[in-house]
C-alpha cells in the first residue's frame, strides 16, 4: 500500500491539478489551515511533524503560482511578526474544501459499493461473525 | 511542486481509500486497464514504465484486498499462460472510475473558480495580452 498521511482517513483523498502542473492536495490543505490556525509558519509546520524548510518551500511554491500571494509574512513589529492567510489563501482553501466535499457528496455510494468487495477481515465484519 | 505520475492531466487526482487503509488511485487503477487490455501482468507494466516487480507487488496487494482476487494468472496452457481482470477486478475498476467522474462533475465550477486565481502566466493568459 502507498504511505499515506492520513491512512486513518477513508474516504476520497482529493488532489487538484490546475495549469501548469500546480496540485492542491490534502497536505497543502491543511497546511494552509495549520498556518491560519498558528499564525507562523514554523508552527503550523510542527503541528503537522513538518520540517520548518518544508513547509517554507511548499509555502513559497504556492506562492509564486497564484496571481497574489497565498500566506503574507511579517516580520518584527510588536506582535513580533509571524504569517497569516491572504484572500487569495483563504479563497483557494476553501475551493480546495467545497470541491471535496462535493466530490465526497457524488462519491458516496460508489464508495459504499467497493466496500462491498472487501474481504471480511478488511472490513471488521469477520468478527461480526458467531 | 509533488511529482505527479501525469503532471500534464488537469483535474481531480483522486485517490479512494477503503477499510484497513486499501487505497486505490489513478496508478492502480491505470495499472488495472493495462491488465484488462494487454492480458499480461509484465506488458501492463511495460506499457506503464512500471517494473516487473512493482507491478506484480500491486497486483497482489490489491488480490489480498478483496474478498476475490481482482486479477488471475494462469501459466502454460495453449494460450500460454496470461493474466485477466477478474469480475472483482472489472467491478473495482468500474466504480473508481464512476467515482472519479462524479467528482469530476461535482467540482467542475470550483476548479474554474480555482484556476482564475492563478498567475496569468500559469495559464498562457499573459501570451493572449497585446
Amino acid at each position: 500500500m502507498p504511505k499515506l498521511r492520513h491512512p486513518d482517513r477513508l474516504g476520497l483523498h482529493l488532489r487538484v491539478v490546475l495549469e501548469g502542473g500546480i496540485a492542491i492536495g490534502p497536505g497543502r490543505a491543511e497546511l494552509l489551515e495549520a498556518i491560519r490556525d498558528a499564525g507562523s509558519i514554523s508552527a503550523a509546520g510542527r503541528s503537522m511533524a513538518m520540517s520548518y524548510k518544508r513547509a517554507w518551500d511548499l509555502v513559497e511554491e504556492m506562492n509564486a503560482c497564484f496571481a497574489a500571494p497565498v500566506v503574507s509574512t511579517s516580520t518584527g513589529g510588536v506582535a513580533g511578526g509571524g504569517s497569516r492567510l491572504t484572500d487569495t489563501g483563504t479563497a483557494v482553501l476553501a475551493a480546495y474544501r467545497r470541491i471535496e466535499a462535493a466530490a465526497a457528496d457524488a462519491a458516496a455510494a460508489e464508495l459504499c459499493a467497493l466496500s462491498a468487495l472487501l474481504a471480511p477481515e478488511r472490513t471488521g465484519a469477520a468478527d461480526a461473525q458467531p
